[in-house]
């Protein structure tokens, strides 16, 4: 039996990340639970208007997507809680600036250099839509070909009903096989 | 140590999804792993052009966001196996018209029923972006604030570089509890 909650934004849970950006040429990290990707080449990045990153962005073109995984995530929560135009954040990560000039979380194991192609403004917020330069991922998280391996990263995931953080979990399987049977049954 | 994977869409995992739209009067159904959170009262769902169920959604205007659980992944997954426009998917699930005249899912614990607000197009797809007319969940995924459980739902995730389902994990805790202990360190 359903309930009808009204509206109410559901498509959970997502990818926690800390987004980085060079501010007045400090680096400022801001967490992020709003994203997204378009098509198979862009990313978007969703930040509410009065943040203190947002300047920064738009003035480099340039941001990090830095993927949270359980160590880093007090230092990630931290970036949350308070604003850069109130707190000096530039010294919360060591970092490294990638070939944008973006600052790269050197303790972060993913993280995705880009540059901002577009961004999709609505009332309150703006969506950074971007382009990824280069993906960093640590050795460790990189399965022999040279993929993601997501099992062993286990990004932290991020949910705004509850407001909590969930674990990635085990894999089930390989995406298109599981319809098999039933694609047969309907030749 | 870090490695330079090159331009590689590292956003995941993302909750899997089947997007329910009428096309032509009768249902079509197809799998989504491109989704993303826009400000907070937007979503999206991004669709390569040539999908079927695109000429639906841009005649209606209309679509349903049905995230997918363990229970109904094969049939979910054959709905990403083949295209609407060579097989008639309509049977593959029963469902029931929203308000928008959009098919929602009976079966599917968690159903957001929109209205297209945007497209945004790119080269080879079609971003669309919508308002959330009423979001149905099954009572069970409910908690006794009225509030989505996702660790009870337990949503299956999808990422790209393996191609593989992996699933929900357990809850780390709530947001901005993490870096309470840095908060009061730097006050």
């Amino acid at each position: 039996m359903k309930k009808n909650l009204g509206s109410v934004l559901a498509l959970y849970p997502t990818p926690t990340v800390v987004v980085g950006a060079m501010v007045d040429g400090s680096p400022n990290w801001v967490l992020v639970g709003h994203i997204g990707i378009i098509g198979h080449d862009r990313v978007m990045v969703s930040l509410a208007k009065p943040h203190y990153t947002n300047k920064g962005i738009k003035a480099t073109k340039a941001l990090t997507i830095n993927v949270v995984d359980e160590s880093m995530l007090a230092k990630a929560d931290y970036s949350g809680s308070t604003s850069g135009a109130k707190t000096d954040k530039s010294a919360l990560f060591e970092y490294t600036q990638g070939e944008t000039g973006a600052p790269i979380i050197n303790e972060c194991k993913l993280v995705m250099e880009c540059e901002v192609d577009d961004i999709y403004e609505t009332d309150t917020f703006e969506s950074f839509i971007c382009k990824i330069n280069s993906t960093h991922a640590d050795e460790k998280i990189v399965n022999t070909d040279g993929k993601i391996d997501y099992n062993t990263f286990k990004p932290v995931l991020f949910e705004m009903p509850t407001y909590e953080y969930l674990r990635t979990g085990d894999v089930i399987g390989k995406c298109l096989s599981f319809g098999k049977e039933l694609k047969k049954e309907n030749k």
